[in-house]
């Protein structure tokens, strides 16, 4: 059976009647039966109440019941978010179960509304910053591009998942990259919203004022689906807010891009040591948004090195924050990257954060000034493919941040908040997938999807997927 | 002459001829010429641009410009709030002269369009938090109901001033209760406007997520008469917001307080030491609001010492980011007791700020949920009138907070960042003022106004003042 790629056109599929949600729901079974024990996606598989869910969306459809695009869909869900259907775990020993029994996430919970079929929960990094950590009992997300790269993270098993066909759509969350990352990495569209846009309750904290719930996805189409369903204004999140989503009633191939203004940033995201592959795959975007009928107009970031800095001193205090009594008590029952982290968050003084909170203002302000003169703004992920776990964490699994963030330009828009949209851009000589990053004004969401939309349309990059035809080695 | 002494009656009389603005102006400057030198009212006094200022009111409303209910009317600014006609000192060896040179702060830049005559700039604590330092060359406020008595703080020259006369109304700011603790040591009238009511731009931070900016006159009518003119937002305070103010547009004596619902705090506001006409006052003005038609219903204020704990975490980080390069430099020229509260902040951790800081929410819902059951809370502002400055500072004017705040009780509504309304409520044997709060609703400053006017027309203590006709000993 030639199953549909994307979720937008499965939803349309399962409307025609040319598949179902049972279907579709086995073949993500299998999917995760022959690469999970390779890929590393899967903490918690559902299976059993996943294919129930199927049957009755099914049967709702018939019934002429129908909750929208995500009806039937097959799901992911990051393990740091909590689902009534199993244990959450944050990938970690810390987490006290009793935390997430027994309750949906109001995201989960609105996805649940929507009918989607939620497959299981993936894997992430502990706590949404803890890398790997060879000693303690959870597996390790591989990069269905090439088993040896990481797939990128945070929301690792998200990115993996959805490249591999596991489930169309799935949850992440983003504190400094971790949608856009693994979405970068693993050659899928992800979408950090705006600051503020979906409710961040039943989601364990990483960083308070920086935590951004979203999906990673095939497509931006796909992301605007899903963020339809999870966006709005949830009491137990007093960060979120309520406004009009706008998103498109309708999506239109063949889109032009006239009007749009296009702000492209080259400065800083071609460091030494970038892939030799990225600057032209970029250039070719520009080329292709231009091509669309929009304007380009080149920017720099402003306040880029201290944002950097905004984002690491604001992330480690409000992360010591919830971790401190356990911390002080388990030391040794957190990832070795986790305890790394959060031991950096005690050198920040209240002054640093204070004064960190303030560069982000200026900052927000600047970037505000910048989108007076362009409707979104372009620039790459990554400026490398995947990289090897060998080249980014040390024999304990920690990690060189800024090593990493050397390459990957993603902190940035967690600190001021805007949202993103990534995108598939190509591969390098390798075949590793490139990405590229659509930023546009806080709540804006629509435009930045709309933009997106219409380049993949034009270039196809959402398209490709890994050859996992081949047995895959275990990860 | 017989001047009116409150700025709405002053209003009334300047637009009936009864009275001129250069009238009142020259009454305001021969009151500071007679007890400035007792009272430690001003920094600097703009005496010849006042009495200019006052002719043109006066020009202005002949040939039939009015500039509504500021115009004319002789006014008092704190001297932490940046103000063209004159040096901005925050009574500080400290402050940079250049940061407010030739600028007015928006606030004193919409007083002035609205007709104000500014008199000058009035004492504080140095940075609105340094207390007094005997070894600084900045006079040393008193209260002209006893001048042995510490006036409150920190807009002690607005407070003192008013109660003197030597002006109509002020502008003062609060951190911790600096507008409210004058206001009731002085016997008048005081509002917090909520948080991001009013701009605070242009006026020296203490703390960044804290301040608020608001006016000390004689009455509720008077305060309602300055937020008219202060409030809204402006793009230089990104904390400021645009919502309609919705002011009585007329008021009205014998006005009825039928169907308001009030809370009355009555826990931990009245602990051992409290004065023993404390609770008497407290339980007449609760009559005096039921026999208006209001109802009463007792609460109890959720998160109470947390709440102590989280204001001054808060306020001591944000004061130390502001300070942390000049203390590190010239330690010795601030006040000792500024210098005591910013080494303080160097204790607070980033985790103790966010902690703070979600704190600071917890309360907050758990106050909005008490405003669904009343309209108004009620409380103390203090268990005491204003106590001496022997019983408060030691040798170098440094303050003991904890001892200071277990009688005064403003700290809670600066931390959840409701608007406050204080007037007078009797006085002690000794004579001192006695003093009300009406909290309410975020935003809902229209509703504790009218309630704090109908309280003021029934038992008229607003009108009550020191008796300053004897010659007064020097500061």
């Amino acid at each position: 059976m030639n199953l549909p790629l994307t979720l937008t056109d499965a939803a349309a599929a399962i409307r025609g009647g040319e598949v179902t949600s049972v279907a579709l729901t086995e073949h993500a079974i299998a999917q995760a039966d022959r690469l999970d024990g390779a890929l590393g996606t899967y903490l918690v598989r559902f299976d059993e109440a996943a294919l129930a869910a199927a049957a009755r969306a099914d049967e709702e459809l018939a019934a002429g019941v129908d909750r929208g695009p995500l009806h039937g869909i097959p799901f992911g869900v990051k393990d740091i978010i909590a689902a009534s259907d199993g244990p959450t775990t944050a990938q970690s020993l810390i987490l006290d179960p009793a935390w997430a029994a027994g309750r949906d996430a109001p995201v989960v919970a609105r996805l649940k509304a929507a009918g989607a079929v939620i497959t299981g929960k993936v894997t992430t990094m502990e706590f949404a910053c803890g890398m790997v950590d060879p000693s303690k009992p959870f597996p390790t997300p591989r990069n269905p591009w090439d088993p040896r790269t990481w797939p990128g993270g945070s929301s690792s098993g998200t990115g993996n998942g959805v490249a591999a066909g596991m489930f169309l759509a799935g949850l992440g969350t983003d504190t400094a990259g971790s949608i856009r990352i693994p979405a970068a990495f693993c050659g899928v569209s992800g979408l950090m919203p705006t600051f503020g846009r979906v409710p961040k309750s039943g989601v364990a904290p990483l960083g308070y004022s920086l935590d951004h719930v979203g999906p990673l996805a095939r497509s931006a189409r796909d992301c605007a689906a899903v963020l339809g369903v999870i966006a709005g204004h949830h009491p137990s999140d007093p960060d979120c807010v309520d406004l009009p989503l706008d998103l498109p009633a309708a999506w239109s191939d063949g889109g032009s891009l006239e009007g749009l203004r296009i702000g492209v940033v080259r400065a800083r995201h071609f460091p030494e040591g970038a892939d030799p592959a990225a600057a032209p795959a970029f250039e070719a975007a520009v080329t292709a948004l231009t091509g669309l009928g929009a304007t380009a107009v080149e920017l720099e970031l402003p306040y880029w090195t201290e944002m950097l800095t905004a984002n690491l001193v604001t992330a480690c205090a409000e992360a010591l924050a919830y971790h401190r009594n356990d911390l002080a008590a388990r030391w040794g029952d957190y990832f070795a990257a986790t305890r790394a982290m959060l031991a950096r968050g005690a050198l920040v003084s209240g002054a640093d954060y204070v004064q960190a909170q303030r560069v982000r203002r200026v900052a927000q302000d600047a970037v505000a000034r910048l989108f007076d003169e362009v409707d979104v703004i372009v620039c790459p992920t990554a400026s490398t493919g995947a990289p090897t776990y060998e080249s980014l964490t040390d024999a304990e699994g920690r990690l060189d941040v800024e090593a990493m963030f050397a390459h990957i330009f993603t902190q940035y828009w967690d600190c001021v908040g805007n949202p993103v949209l990534v995108t598939p851009m190509g591969f390098t000589a390798d075949g590793l997938p490139l990405s590229l990053q659509f930023a546009g004004r806080p709540f804006e969401e629509a435009v930045i999807l709309r933009a997106g939309d219409a380049y993949q349309q034009v270039t196809g990059w959402h398209r490709q997927v890994p050859d996992l035809a081949a047995p895959q080695p275990a990860a």
